[in-house]
């Protein structure tokens, strides 16, 4: 049998350092697991505007949707700011996701026991902390019709609309109560129906979903605002948190942040499942491309190293392998191992992105 | 000369029982400061729903149009939750925001130091918080067509339209301009420029009002999802933040419940100056209905009197009084008043409502 195809999109920033780290474990998993994979290289981004003048080249498209799974590492930097909105970086990610039709982001806000400390809440609010966020990431106001910037009388006014069909939402729906159903069995889905129809819409469908085929998880509903606040009040209450695409932007980034370690986090952005049963896939780290540290050593590479684990989890059947993976990353931060975005008060040496590879290669 | 007029709008829950105390307070300014108001009280939300079948009368509206100052305590409840999105509570609040176009919605967070345990965040993350959200309060999502739930196809669904005309920003980014020179001379803005082109234009116009009329102020961008980032990481490195409607409501939220006394937080909504140079306006607390101790006494009043103390300061031009009356709190509350909400791990008994409205009284 072929090996399973992974695309490698390292991006911009310290996208490149912290996915050559990466491809070492993957490596170390062909080589020690029997778990080989087919790797290609390819540009998103900036990057990829550098060279091409897109922030993604149509042979990449092709090739994304091709691939078994894409590890992506991050967009976007300071140089490419004054670009034309249709060229960003982003533009290059966005299309990905929707394209590849990559509608269920699963992002993970976890608290690691020994990096605890490093949350700005107290201790005791988020020790143990594992909630998963589940984001609709292929619709609503990213991209909706119509939208740009118009004249009108003798001013200009800015559109963009929000737009939630059924199905859309019965979709991310399902993929929120099956993610539930394998973990704390509870779902809260977030929107703002006392002022906005397509939450009125949202709301209805979530509850008809869960009434017909999971009236075995437990839901609830909140709004977005007042989800914001249990954020910061009490995070613990949350299992799965259900959202759309612009309140699960916002509300995953407050839910990592609260953990306190960014450099932690991995996420999934996953499609509807292939005859082999293999959903269309990116997995990509919840922090950005840094630019303030690039090139330096500095950056933390457990994020895209997590990211991969995902993949393993979720793309290719392997949970054990991923949960190798991850105990592996635990025992080397409990045994203190500490990029430069770990570094406590306590003080101590930092170690480069590439040592953190090399303890957690020999961790496993 | 005529008294300055306000209408009292107590609406539903808790707003009845601490508006009570707001008016014993009012009352004491009229005896004691020769700062008389003619006072009117009428319905608002579920209450107006009940007695006229609308959250908002046509004659509270009139109403409201004349008053020199609208004071609210709180719309909603349980009992409305399946009324049609029509008559729901809200929409009384919402058409008295649109109608009295109040554009621009000054939200303080702040952490008063008797208090700075509450927080779920550390202590010195949180210790003399004073930031300044100014909220977009008439437009984009919450009231930009088209807008519902529509068929298309064989499902259906859900549109709202988020709108931004340049003069709609151009105002409210003046109000948070001229708000941060009084105070640490510092905005931050926060939209979605690198996902929502009516984001490129919020940021355009806002840097245009910047340079244009207010060079002197230190302004910064910022995306939406990293200012939740931030303000759950370092909230005290921001002054004045600027945002839209959508992202207020939920930043803002995200802000207050940084502050961990929710019941202490007041809001203002202002719109344009009148011929005396008195704005229209609205002010009300942050905290909402709380149907669960509604009728109980145990309510917190001084989220809603710190709203009257924003009148006395931004519709009557008594800052010195406003002043006063928020020292008054600081004292009762360095002394040890605490009604159930603010009752720590120390433990101690509660007082109630009304005995806050005491002691605060006893203070001035
Ligand atoms: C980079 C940006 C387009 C993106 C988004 O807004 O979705 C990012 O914030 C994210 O959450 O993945
Ligand atoms: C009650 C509701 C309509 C309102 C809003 O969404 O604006 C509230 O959350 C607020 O922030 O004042």
């Amino acid at each position: 049998m072929a090996n399973p195809t992974l695309l490698i999109l390292a991006g911009d920033g310290i996208g490149p350092e912290v996915m050559e780290q990466v491809t070492r474990i993957i490596d170390w998993f062909g080589a020690k697991r029997d778990l080989a994979f087919d790797v290609e290289h390819d540009l998103v981004g900036g990057s990829a505007y550098d060279k091409h003048g897109t922030p993604l080249h149509d042979d990449t498209m092709a090739k994304a949707l091709e691939a078994d799974a894409v590890l992506l590492g991050a967009v976007g930097g300071p140089k490419y700011d004054d670009l034309d909105f249709s060229v960003k970086p982003e533009r290059g990610l966005l299309r990905l996701r929707k394209e590849m039709d990559l509608f269920s982001n699963l992002r993970p806000a976890q608290c690691f026991d020994a990096l605890a400390d490093f949350s700005s809440l107290k201790k005791d609010l988020i020790a143990g902390l594992d909630i998963m966020i589940v984001r609709e990431l292929t619709s609503g106001v990213y991209f909706g019709e119509p939208r740009g910037i118009f004249e009108e009388g003798n001013e200009r006014v800015g559109i963009n609309t929000q737009r939630y069909t059924e199905s859309e939402i019965d979709r991310v729906a399902r993929s929120a109560f099956e993610l539930a159903r394998r973990r704390g069995n509870k779902v809260c889905s977030m929107e703002k129906a006392n002022v906005m129809e397509s939450g009125i819409l949202w709301r209805e469908v979530v509850q008809k979903v869960h009434d017909t085929d999971y009236p075995d998880v437990e839901l609830s509903h909140m709004y977005a605002d007042n989800g914001a606040m249990q954020l910061v009040r009490a995070p613990k209450q949350f299992d799965v948190i259900l959202t759309d695409n612009l309140f699960g932007d916002i509300l995953s980034d407050c839910a990592a942040m609260l953990t306190g370690s960014l450099g932690m986090l991995p996420s999934a952005s996953l499609g509807a499942p292939n005859a082999d049963g293999r959903p269309k896939a990116l997995y990509e780290p919840v922090h950005g491309s840094a630019p303030d540290i690039t090139g330096q050593g500095k950056a933390n590479p457990i994020a895209c190293i997590l990211s991969f684990a995902m993949a393993l989890r979720y793309s290719f059947d392997q949970g054990n392998e991923a949960t190798r993976l991850e105990q592996a990353i635990e025992k080397v931060l409990a045994d203190g191992a500490r990029t430069a975005d770990l570094m406590g008060e306590e003080g101590g040496t930092p170690i480069s992105t590439s040592e953190m590879g090399d303890v957690i290669l020999a961790a496993l």
